[in-house]
């Protein structure tokens, strides 16, 4: 067995695949795609299971400027680890193949690229929160700042406003923030070239389906 | 500096001591006449900011059955990491006592000697989620499983509910997780006596209250 054919070891188990990427890469899209061409179920983190809405409301609700840091990752694993608990795990041990819009990476790219909390200690912490499950392959649909600027309009939640308002010194820039998310997106890419494929997320939707659908037939032979 | 006297070695900051113990050991009562003794703050994990209110309503919630045992420790650290630095670190950096109804080793208690959750991990995140926080002095309050029965109703939470349900087997009983919880706290406390006092909590109220003021005082010097 080939750490690509099966993570853990089971030969009906499904095989679990993670799109990541910064907002405005075009996940949510992709990942619905994606799971059609694979006969696979869609799923997205954060917010499936209605514990983990109730977090994300917490999460992306404007009044909670206050919230630490350290208090927005907890959050953050505790949607995870209810998420993979209640949707994922059940769906791969049925044998059904699982897409999903976000999976682990986006802490390290977000609280640790982003945020700059420790990325030893993240790590450990969403494998803890996942119970040691990893994506069998990740697809970072990647775009630069000037195409994420015009998808997305002007509607920014909380984590967004405080990327805004963190980063509004003269020299950085609002665009500061998520910089550092792509650019960790891709080191973590360049890391794990077995697990991880990039995809220039930058031209048409139709196009880009069909790439993913077929690096992913490719890699994980199916 | 001793540790007892001071733990972030600044002259003027306050002291913060933890009130411990299993339900119906009377922490609250106890919490709040230590806290008029000492000229105090009186606060508590879980729920004292707004957003732990409201993981402290999913955390309770009967309808949330299927919560993750990761998932419920999770909730407790990001509820931890909030309460701390919305109203424990600045009471404690202005200059005032905190205590507090429950700090970390209620984690250690019942996610680790009772849910069986892995202490050393426990204790990484623990203190990943107070930034490193500790009590300068604990009190255990405790009381026998008989004592507890008689104190408690009916009136049963999710996290009480679950108890039930793990050791519902003939020969465990209900009262074999929180027996392990006990067991747990006594453990936490001999093992570091200098940071610990344990006070038997089976008396009269103002007694009790009267024994923790004095072990307070003489401890911490105040």
């Amino acid at each position: 067995m080939t750490r690509g054919q099966n993570t853990r070891g089971q030969n009906n188990r499904g095989r679990l695949i993670a799109i990541e990427g910064i907002d405005g890469a075009g996940k949510s899209t992709q990942a619905q795609l994606l799971a059609d061409g694979l006969g696979a179920i869609h799923t997205f983190q954060f917010g499936a299971t209605p514990v983990g809405a109730l977090l994300r409301d917490i999460l992306l609700d404007p009044a909670n400027v206050n919230l630490d840091d350290k208090t927005e990752l907890l959050l953050i694993l505790a949607d995870k680890a209810q998420h993979v608990s209640e949707i994922v795990e059940p769906a791969l041990n049925g044998g059904t193949h699982v897409v999903v819009d976000r999976f682990g990476a986006s802490t390290l790219a977000y609280q640790g690229y982003g945020r700059g909390l420790d990325l030893d200690v993240l790590a450990k912490m969403t494998l803890f929160s996942t119970g040691g499950l990893e994506p069998d392959i990740t697809i970072l649909l990647d775009i630069d700042l000037d195409m994420r600027s015009k998808r997305l309009g002007d509607n920014l939640d909380r984590l967004e406003q405080a990327e805004v308002a963190c980063d509004s010194g003269p020299e950085s820039g609002a665009d500061t923030f998520i910089s550092q998310v792509r650019n960790g997106y891709l080191e973590l890419a360049a890391a794990d070239p077995e697990r991880w494929i990039v995809v220039d997320a930058s031209g048409n939707s139709a196009d880009i389906a069909a790439t993913v659908l077929q690096h992913v037939k490719d890699r994980l032979s199916l």
